[in-house]
C-alpha cells in the first residue's frame, strides 16, 4: 500500500530527496543466510554513479552505502550474512551546491513534476525535484544488489538498445561490452558507440536531450514463478519498471509487436530439451505465459523520455497564475535513460525475488 | 498482497473459473452513499459479452450479474446506495458445453499457460484455462461499473486503434462512433470498420488469429491522484492493464515515441485558461507527469497478442514427456484484442478509483 | 489493506449481510493440493450454527455451505483438491423472517453498533447489524476448515472456560468432552454443564445475558513462525480473535497473570526432551517467545461481553436527536459467547497457516 | 505485509538492532503541511530514554533524533513542515558497551527470544537481542510523536497502573501527576510512588524482575473510525500494543471484566448533550463499538511480563543441545513495563492516526 514501498515478501522502502542530508533503502524479508559484501553492492551503485562521462550529469556524488543493520559479519570480516531482519542502507548527499533556487522556486517546469507535485500535495520543495530526482534511485540499486543473491542462480543484465533515433544492431549484441570501460552507454553493440557519442555531442551542445529505450533480461529464473491474475509476473515487472523515472512504455517478450503478427507466428512451440526437460523453441512471450514464468530468459524492453530539462525556453505558468518562461540551467543528463540501465537490473532483481519467496510460501517449491 | 486482488481503497478480488458453477468478484472500500442500478452494471457487461458478431467466440453466456451484498435499495425499488461495506456480485456460468477435454487434460498447448500452471501448482484445472480464462474479465468489468461512479465527473472510454498490419486513422475519430451498432470492432474511425472486417474474415477462415492495440482514455480526472515514486499513477495503470488476458506490452502518452524525440518536442508547455486555472498546450504526457495525474485526459494504449488457439497444428510435448502436436478445436476468438475494450475502461476505472480515495485519504482533498 | 480481509499469504476476505440473500468468503493464496471434502467444511458449520439449543438463538439457518471455485474433485468424486486459485465459498440466507424493524430504523441500541456505522457511513443498513451481525462469522469458519489443512499435523480445538460469575474447574479439563451431544456449552468441564444451564437459564429468563471467556490452543505448530517486531505471532492472534464480535479482551499464555508475578516464577525453563529436541518445563508464554512459536502448544484467550440485545429498556436517542428508550425484541442469544468457540478455532487456524506460508515464504522451511 | 512495518496510510516502518550503528524508522503517508519541530520528538524520546532513574536500565543513550528526510523548514528556521514524502528518522546507537557475549552465544536464555530466533532463522545475531531489544522501541516513539499532530484535537496520554503486586487507587488519578519529575514510574496516583519504589527496590535487589500494567488513553478522536470487521479500530490497537516487546495481554474499555457482569450492567445509555449531539452515560465500550469509535475516549489496558533477565540461575540448553544453566548478568530493567508508557501512547496515536486517514479516504469525512 505504502506509496514509498515496493514488493510483497522482498520488499524495499526507500526515502530521501537530493537535498537532504541522505536518502536511504530498508529492505525487508530478505532470507537470513545471504552471504554478500558492501563492496558488491558498491559495484552496482557505481555503474549507476553519474560524473562518469561527458554524457550524464556532472553532479560528483561517491554514493558509498553504509549498511545499518540485518546484517552480521563473518569470521573473515568482510562477509556479510544476513539474519533475516530489515537491512537499512544509507547514502550520503555530498555534492549539494548552493544553488540560486529562486527562479524555479515559484515556477513550474514544463515536463517536470512541479506542478503536480502542487496540486497534490498544496506545498512543493522545490529544490532538486523532492523525490522525482533521479538520486533516488541510488536507494533501488543497493535494494538491488542483495536481490540478486536471493533467487540461485539468476543472473540479471541490461542494455541500452535505442537511443533517440538511433538504434543498435542486434546482431552484434556483446554483453561482454556492456560493462566495458569504453563503453558510456550500457550498449551491447560495439559498433553503436561511436554513433552514439555524435549524435549525444549534437544532442548535449544544443542544450536538448533525448530519449531511449533499455532491455534487461533475467536468466536462471525457475519456471512457475507469477500468478495467474493479479500479481502476474510480467505485470509486476512492467509496474516495477514504469516506477523508474520518465519511463513512458513498457513491453514484455515480443511487446507491441505481438500486435501485429498472427497466432502462428507469436506462439512459441516446445520440445523436449537433451536434459528431459521441455524447452521453448522460441522466446516471443519473454519468458512469461499466462503471467508466470516458463524457465525462459524473462526479457523486458521500456522507453524512456527526454528530461525536460533543456536549455530552450519553454512556455509555463506560475504558482501565482502569471505566464512566464522556463529554461533550465544546471547539471542534467543529455540522455537520462543511459543511468535507467543499473537502476531497471535493479529492479527486476528486486521483482523476480519477491516473486521467487511469494511462490515458495504458496507452495513450498524452492 | 493477494495473487486475486488489485487496488488499495478501492479494492476487487476476483474468484471463479470457465467451468465452475460461478465467477464473482468482491468490490472493498466503495464508499457509502454511491447510487447505481443493477441495469448499469449489466450495460456494461453486455458491452464485453461473447457471441455478438461472428468476430468473437460464440460462447453464449447471458452474464446476467446478482448482487449479493453491500447496498440498500432507495425508495424507488430500483437505485441500489452502497453501504460502504463489500459489494459481492456473482455471474453464473452457464454455457459449459459438455466436451471432450481428453486431448488437451495432458497437452500443453504452446502460448498458453498451461505448461507454467503445471510448473508453478503441480496440478491445473485443464477445462477453459482455469483463472486464465477470459469469462474472469467479465467480473472486473462488474467492478469497473461501481468505479466509473466513485470519481465524480469522470468518464472512461476506450477503443480499438489496430489490428494485426490495420491501423485506424486518428484523423475520423468519433468516440461516439466506438458503440454504435454497427461497430463490431469498438473502432472509433468508422472508415476502419469494412477494413478490419475483411481482414479479420480472413484471419477467421484460415483459423488464424491476430493482435491488436486498444487506447483507453479517462476525462474528469482531478489533477494530484498518484505519487511520485512506487504509486505512480501511471504505474498503477499499467500494471493493471497488464494484468488483463495477453498484453504484452502498455504505454502512456506517446509511449515508446517518448524515447524517439527531443526534450523540445516532448515537454507539454503550459498556459493559463480563460477560467484562470493553468492549462497544457499538448499531452504528450497522457496527463500524468512524476506519477501524478496533471488534470488532463488520462491515455493509455496496450497490446494484446494474438490468441494462440489456433487451427494449425503446433509443436508441444505433454505433462509426460511426449512431444506431440497440438491443433485448438473449439470456440475462440481470432482477435481477443476487441473484447479487451470494456474490460480496459474497468481497469482504468477501478485505478483512478483507487487512487482518488487514496489521494483523498492522504491530503484531504476532494 | 482491505477492511473485510485478514491474512497475508493464506488470505480471507469475507462479505455480506444477514439480511442479503447469501454470504460468503473467498481464500486466496491456499496451496495447491489441498485435499478436503464439503462434508468436513460443513461438520465445522454445523458446529457454529444457531438453533440448536435453548441456550443460543433459535434463528434457524442450514448454512449449507456452496464451494464455487478453486478446487478440482478427485476420481471418487467427493474429494476436493485445490488448484491454488481462490477458493469461493457461499451461504445462502434462508431464515430471514419478515419483521417488523421500524422501530429500531432510527433508533440507535445501546451497546450496538448502530451509532457507530451513522457516525462512519451517513447511512445504515438497519436491518440485522449488517456486516456486524453474527452470520458473518460462518463464513470464518468456512475458510478455518481450510486452514486446518494447511498445516501439516496441527491441530487447533477451542472451549469455553467461563460464563459470567461461573467457570470451570480446569482440573477436570476433558477435551474430548467438548464436542459430546449432551454438552451445549463447549465446555471441557464435564461438572460445569449443569452448574452454566441452570446459570443461563436465569439469565434467559430475565431477558438478560452474559458474557464469556473462551480458550483457544494449536497442538502441532512447528518452532519458527511469527517475526519479532510487527509481525508477531501473537499479536497476529489477538488481532485477528479481537476481530471476532463481542471481543473486549485477548491474553496469550498466563496472560494479564504474567504482570502480576516475578520473573522466576514466569520464564519457562528448558531441558532437552527424550526425542534429543528441547522442550520447555511450562508454558506460561502460550507458545510464543518474542513474537515467534516455540514449538509448545499456542494458547489464547479472550472475552466475550454480554449481548446488549436484551429485554430491560434502556436509554438512549435517535437519528433525529430526540431522547428515546429501547428494548430488544427477536431472537437472541442470552450468552453469545457459546458459539464464539468454533469461531475463534477457525480465526486461530487461519492465523497460524498464513504465519506458516510466510515462514515458508521468507526461510524456505517447511 | 512488512514483517517491519505497521499501519496502512500513515505508516511506519522501522529498522536496527542495538548492537549496530544506528537504529530508524520511516513515517510514510503522512499528510503534507504537518507542522512540528526536532524538539517535539526529542520530548517523547527522552520520555522513553533509559538510564533515568535507578529503576530503569543503566544504559546511557542520548537518543538525539535525526529527521532526514520528508520536511521543509519553515521561515523561522526550526518549525518543520511535512511534504508528504517520506520522513526517515534516525537515532545512533551509542552505548554499545564492548561486552563478552560468549557465555550467551551459544545458550538459550530462558523467556527470551533466543531459541526461537534460532529456530525461525538459523542463525541468530545474540547481541543485545537484536530487533528483540528494547532500542527498537525508541523508533516508535519517534513515530508516534509526529502520529499526534495527525489528528486535529487528539491527546493520547499514558499510565502505569499496576506492578506485580500492587496497583494504584484510581481514586487518585491526576492526569498532571505522570509526567512529573518525582514520579520514575508514570503512575497517575501520587500516593502510589512510594509503595512502587519500595516494591520495586525490593525486586532489584534480588535480581529478580516483575510485570505492569499499562493504561492508554486517547481523547479527542472523532465517531466514525475503524471498520465493522477485520479493521476495527480496537483490533488494530490491540494488535499494535501486543507488538510491544513483553506483552501478554491487552483489552479495550472494561476489557476481561466485560465477561462477567449483564448485559444491563454492560452496555452504555446514551443521551443528548447540552451541544444537540449525544453522550454516552458511561464508558464500558472504550470508546469503541462494532470496532467503530463512538467519540468517547478510547481506553485500552495491557500486561507486560516480567522481563526473565534475572540474577536466578535458570535451566536451559544450548544450540549443541547441551543443557546448562543461564543467569542473566548487565544491565536491565527490574520492571520494563515502566518504560512502555510512552511507547504504547506513541503506538496508540499512529494506529488512530491510519484509521483517520484510511475514514477519510473511504468517505470523505475530515
Amino acid at each position: 500500500m505504502s506509496h514509498n514501498t515496493f514488493g510483497h515478501l522482498f520488499r524495499v522502502t526507500t526515502w530521501g530527496e537530493s537535498h537532504g542530508p541522505a536518502i536511504g533503502c530498508v529492505v525487508d524479508g530478505c532470507p537470513p543466510g545471504i552471504r554478500f559484501t558492501q563492496a558488491e553492492i558498491q559495484a552496482d551503485l557505481d555503474k549507476r554513479r553519474p560524473g562518469q562521462s561527458r554524457f550524464v550529469t556532472q553532479r560528483r556524488e561517491p554514493d558509498q552505502v553504509k549498511i545499518l543493520s540485518g546484517v552480521m559479519t563473518d569470521e573473515d570480516g568482510e562477509t556479510l550474512i544476513t539474519t533475516g531482519t530489515p537491512v537499512s542502507m544509507l547514502i550520503e548527499n555530498v555534492d549539494q551546491r548552493s544553488k540560486d533556487y529562486s527562479d524555479i522556486a515559484k515556477r513550474f517546469r514544463p515536463g517536470h513534476a512541479d506542478y503536480t507535485y502542487q496540486a497534490k500535495y498544496g506545498l512543493r520543495d522545490y529544490r532538486g525535484g523532492g523525490r522525482s530526482s533521479a538520486r533516488e534511485t541510488a536507494t533501488r540499486v543497493a535494494a538491488g544488489a542483495l536481490a540478486r543473491k536471493v533467487v540461485p542462480g539468476m543472473v540479471v543484465r541490461g542494455a541500452l538498445v535505442a537511443m533517440g533515433e538511433k538504434a543498435i544492431d542486434r546482431a552484434n549484441w556483446d554483453w561482454d561490452y556492456v560493462g566495458h570501460a569504453d563503453n558510456p552507454f550500457f550498449t551491447p553493440d560495439p559498433a553503436s558507440v561511436a554513433v552514439f557519442a555524435d549524435y549525444l555531442d549534437g544532442v548535449r551542445k544544443k542544450g536538448s536531450s533525448v530519449g531511449a529505450v533499455i532491455e534487461v533480461v533475467a536468466e536462471g529464473v525457475p519456471a512457475g514463478l507469477g500468478a495467474p491474475v493479479y500479481a502476474k509476473l510480467d505485470q509486476d515487472i512492467c509496474a516495477n519498471l514504469m516506477s523508474i523515472n520518465a519511463v513512458k512504455g513498457v513491453e514484455i517478450g515480443n511487446g507491441f509487436e505481438a500486435a501485429r503478427i498472427t497466432g502462428e507466428e507469436n506462439a512459441d512451440e516446445m520440445r523436449m530439451g537433451a536434459d528431459g526437460k521441455p524447452v521453448f523453441l522460441s522466446n516471443n512471450s519473454g519468458g512469461v505465459l499466462g503471467g508466470i514464468s516458463t524457465g525462459e530468459p524473462i526479457v523486458a524492453r521500456f522507453a524512456v523520455k527526454p528530461t525536460s530539462s533543456i536549455l530552450t525556453p519553454r512556455k509555463s505558468v506560475d504558482k501565482d497564475g502569471a505566464e512566464v518562461d522556463v529554461m533550465t540551467k544546471g547539471r542534467h543528463d543529455p540522455c537520462v535513460g543511459i543511468r535507467a540501465v543499473p537502476i531497471a537490473e535493479a529492479m527486476l532483481a528486486c521483482t523476480i525475488a519477491d516473486h521467487y519467496l511469494r511462490h515458495r510460501g504458496q507452495t513450498g517449491k524452492q
